[in-house]
């Protein structure tokens, strides 16, 4: 018992490792378990492998764009960086480079297993809701668990190789980390804006085609811009989102142990900065778990279905965190701080519901209000997604107060990294909030296939009420990445502050509010999400546009696409926006980079931290509103499509449709785009601080 | 000569009293002359009158209601705030009391001369455009003497009852006239919400059943909504207009009074304090001297008339500070710093021209975006918004920079002193500023009244003519009243950090982005405007909708509307709209004036600094985008029924008019009331700040 314990609260890397194996190793005997399925018949497995192929020289071509990219920064890094004690500049370059990899691979893994899972998804639909649930689900859980196991494989390594092969010291290993962090920050930024753009600029584009000027059905296989919305689903929702919270992840399980390091080593030791990685493995555990009681029950409810394996994983980490707490910090106080981070991720995932499902007022709001055309559904649904900031903000805050309490409260008087342990705690489902979001796609693709494919209606309702669930879960988990980024970024910030002060002994950093220097900052800081999350609308309308020309031309010279007589050319349409997404991705990517390095060598480190302060706040208020707007239209035209306000067809659903379409790059370009660019930002100041520090006191 | 130096010297209060009536006489001289002019023929006036009727109909029951929170809280005040050394508490709630009744009068004499001069322009642009635009300018310019006249008599007056004739030492008066600025900033507010609903649930209203679904044009007379869209013109950016800069540009100066009182009064006695008095003195008269040059060039071009009018009472003022500089501070940097607050009023001017008016790249690329529909319009109407917060940001932050820069170079070594003097000069040509804005709504009502009374369509050119500029500059002032907002909240926190400091002496009240309950303030004040705007925004979808629902059934009920056989009920309309303003301004009054209570009281002061920090930053960018891209859509439309893309009632044109739909709320409802917003926020903090400071220690 005693060796077991001591095993414990000794080993947490090697801990993490295993359990970073154990949850990859799952997600292959999940990957058997889906390709097993019957990928359904010939006109089926044609569509699907057009999606496949699309997807898959996007990501390429993507990866490429992105490397180069990652290259110059992994030389400047390794170049530039000061050697330190440990050569510190060659390995925070080193784990960057990984990071970015890694982030590539999470990504790569998601999306293959979504372009199998959709079409097997839609055969299983011919059974039954429960079939296709569960096909749908079992290819999620394939991203959610290769995202956590890949993320904590990485943080969980680089840590054990720096202290227990490279011998560094353990509160000197977890800065070297944040190379890591930014290399995943810096691919799912890419990931996010570049498949955001292509996503929705093939959906715009054929929706204004499709269904404004010809009246033809979503994902008719008429449309010539059909592929290219499917494909999109895929390298967006699927291959972005999972690229996003590989970041989310890392960065905030890093943020935690830099903090542990500096400021509680000498109470814990190694303890304090290992915590993070023990609640990280626990989650782990429980998510495979949870997902065994993903079912529908009597009820026949989705997201029932779905909560049921959410509380389930939470209750399962509540327990397996209490005795992590007692092995490493033995502090009550800091498990209630978990416990505080479970909540937030609760009261995110019922607020989104309550602002994106179908059930409640707000989209209900929206629906009613196209009644009187498509200004007064485009006035309500801006007013509902700037409302729609507003509980999670006070559930962030509380979330803030109360961990800071219990850290202050407890034997270690920290009240940060109440807060650091609070976000590593809300994080630590991530695999499970993967797994719910990602079988989004896999439907909406489903469905896809089955109008594609002329299936009869049955197959298609079961997909469209899977992917109705869907809109909401992918609301769910942008609120969450871009909350969780609202604590880490907290952590960093006071990760950013320390290093300063480190770099520049007797200099004073204070970040006060009345230094004009800190407001010079803020409003920059401000301004930064609204001038990417423009550059990323904008990029999606000159897109789209260039999708409605091509398919206006296609139904223009070739008369036979609309009786069926001739085959709409899907393959130019695929081009179009791959080209598109790949040139319109480079301008915010810079931006996001150049900003900190501009604002930190030319107005030094306390106008930094304000464009620090400044962009969370503005990126997280920004991130909201859009997310949350974004899948009430969607909810909104699904509510009116199932019949209400004059159902599908009438000028009511018109109206809805022009609000789905602006919702489109509000909520899966711009918005959910705004969390990695935050933690870009951050990971890079932390990055250049000794150098900024170190120039501000004319070292 | 060294009697008349030493007049202008030391009596800065009695000069700012008297050329405050200079400005006011020549404010009743014009409304003499606007009135001799000839008010066109019986139908005319018959429509004149129902417009004058509902607005001071409206504008009497908003006064009513905004009386009762006025009066509540002149009561909490005057018994509520400490006595102080000079019975501060009363002093405080008395000005407030004045400061809530000028800024009231202000917004009467301005609906009270647009009203009277809309349909004198119309009449005159029977004979030209140079004709129309001479009568309609005057109206404009009775608001902005009245608004600058009244605004600087108040503060002037005030600080001269309390210096000479209370004996209150003049380091003392300034902080006694937040209570002037608080009840401007009050009053401000409601009449920004309440006018800016009424306004735009009119006018989207009537828009809606009128050009989409009767397809009649605008200001038909058949719409039975159409008075009430006329109203809506002269109570919200009228009278809303003049009440919004009314407090601007008072509390303004008072912040600057305040500061120089708390910081400079051992350098510079008096002079420091009454500097700004001065600079707003001087330029009212540049201001009177510069509308005569408003006249329309060989060109015809509008908005160069305009600028020639702006650009002589700059460089009139920028003469006229140098040589009250020489005399009240004698340090060339601080002239510098009332050169960079003109400096940024002149750039804003042509940033906002840039991205509103329908000669360049921003609004043409809105307009064609509409060719492929409503729903890429949105987008690219959003992204344009989005986006034109970047310069004005820039251009703040360079204001501050330099500003802050001058004010440490100079012999007083006070960067904010710099800060605070580049914002009082920045809004000193406040008056020709909202002349040339305030003459857009009279145009706009002379464009409805030729409209009405069927006259030729050259009137109507002429007078489109005007408002399409009118839109421009709308846009300017609203842009410049939150970026000086920007600025002066700066001088109002240094004041209110100085303000706890001095009521809990030994406290510690450093404002540091590390301490949590800073950024729990800061998320809470980024929210803010966000919670704020969506309600507004709500409020006018609502109201809308029962117009919609009201002329729906007027068409339905009297069938002979339309061939004009029958008469719409006109009066339905208004008293919907009235009704409706009235309730739906009460939350979002309430939200601003019990946020800082209730972040005050129950986090503490430094929460509270949090939440000012985070509401300017927010609010600023929101504005921003608000404002400005609601300009933008209206010039879309009208860049559209210019002849573009396919001009009048194309499908290109069908998809702007949505955007403008849109726009309208963000524009004249939402956006230039998160102004008001932080001034009562600001002016609230500072009031409550000796009680919350000594709460926080425990007194």
């Amino acid at each position: 018992m005693d060796a077991l314990q001591s095993f414990f609260s000794t080993q947490a890397a090697p801990i993490a490792i295993g359990v970073s194996i154990i949850a990859l190793a799952y997600a292959i005997y999940l990957i058997i378990t889906v390709l097993k399925q019957d990928a359904g018949d010939e006109r089926m497995q044609e569509i699907a492998k057009a999606i496949q192929e699309g997807a898959t020289a996007y990501l390429n071509r993507q990866t490429m764009t992105i490397a180069i990219f990652t290259v110059i920064l992994f030389l400047i890094m390794a170049f530039v960086l000061p050697a330190g004690e440990h050569n510190d500049g060659v390995l925070t370059a080193v784990s960057f480079l990984i990071g970015a990899i890694f982030s590539t691979l999470a990504g790569y893994i998601g999306m293959s297993v979504s372009v199998r899972a959709n079409v097997r998804t839609t055969e299983a639909a011919k059974k039954s809701l429960q079939a296709a649930l569960s096909v749908a689900f079992k290819g999620g859980s394939v991203t959610g668990l290769a995202v956590v196991g890949l993320s904590l494989l990485g943080v969980g390594g680089f840590y054990y190789i720096f202290t227990s092969i490279f011998n560094i010291p353990v509160e000197a290993a977890p800065k070297l980390l944040v190379g890591f962090g930014f290399g995943a920050s810096l691919v799912s930024l890419f990931a996010r804006v570049g498949g955001g753009i292509f996503t929705k600029a093939a959906d715009v584009g054929a929706d204004i085609v499709g269904k404004v000027e010809k009246s033809i059905p979503e994902d008719d296989p008429r449309n010539p811009a059909v592929i290219a919305d499917n494909v999109g689903d895929n390298v967006g929702d699927c291959a972005g989102m999972g690229a996003d919270l590989f970041e989310t992840y890392a960065v905030t399980l890093i943020a935690a142990m830099i903090l542990a390091a500096s400021t509680l080593s000498s109470q814990l030791g190694h303890a304090g900065i290992e915590y993070p990685l023990m609640l990280g493995s626990v989650a782990v555990i429980a998510t495979i778990i949870g997902t065994f009681f993903i079912k529908l029950g009597k009820s026949r409810k989705i997201m029932k279905a779905l909560y049921k394996g959410m509380i389930i994983t939470g209750i399962l980490s509540a327990i397996g965190f209490f005795f992590v707490n007692q092995l490493y910090i033995g502090d009550i106080n800091i498990f209630y701080a978990t416990l505080v981070g479970l909540g937030v991720t609760l009261f995110i995932n019922i607020i989104t519901e309550y602002y994106t499902s179908t059930e409640y007022e707000p989209v209900k709001r929206i629906a009613k209000s196209s009644e009187t055309g498509a200004g007064t559904n485009i006035i309500t649904g801006l007013a509902v997604g700037l409302e729609s900031t507003f509980l999670p903000v006070i559930l962030i805050v509380v979330g803030i107060f109360l961990a800071f309490y219990f850290g202050e409260a407890s034997s270690l008087n920290n009240g940060i990294y109440g807060i650091a342990i609070a976000a590593v705690a809300m994080l630590s489902t991530t695999g499970m909030i993967i797994a719910t979001d990602s079988y989004g796609p896999i439907t909406d693709n489903a469905g896809g296939i089955a109008e594609m494919a002329e299936l009869p209606e049955g197959v298609r309702n079961n997909t469209d009420a899977l992917d109705a669930v869907g809109n909401t879960t992918k609301a769910v988990t942008k609120g969450y990445a871009i909350g969780s980024a609202a604590l880490a970024a907290l952590v960093l910030f006071q990760a950013y502050a320390e290093e300063l002060s480190l770099n520049a002994p007797g200099a004073d950093f204070t970040f006060d509010l009345i230094d004009h220097r800190l407001i010079i900052g803020l409003f920059l800081g401000g301004l930064l999400p609204f001038l990417f999350s423009s550059s990323c609308m904008q990029s999606v309308g000159k897109t789209a546009y260039k999708v409605v020309e091509e398919v206006r031309y296609q139904f223009r010279t070739k008369k036979g696409i609309m009786d069926g007589t001739q085959k709409p050319d899907y393959s130019r349409c695929v081009d179009i926006v791959t080209k598109s997404a790949l040139k319109e991705m480079v301008f915010p990517g810079l931006l996001a980079v150049l900003s900190p390095l501009i604002v930190g060598y030319l107005l030094g480190p306390i106008s930094l931290g304000g464009l620090l302060a400044g962009a969370i706040v503005g990126g997280l208020l920004l991130a909201l509103q859009m997310c949350t707007g974004g899948g009430a239209w969607d909810n909104a035209k699904k509510y009116i499509e199932d019949g209400h306000h004059g159902g599908k067809g009438s000028e009511s659903h018109k109206a809805a449709v022009v609000g789905d379409t602006v919702g489109d790059p509000f909520k899966d370009t711009a918005g959910p785009a705004i969390n990695s660019l935050i933690k870009v930002i951050n990971t890079i100041a932390l990055i250049i601080a000794p150098m900024i520090a170190a120039m501000s006191v004319g070292l």
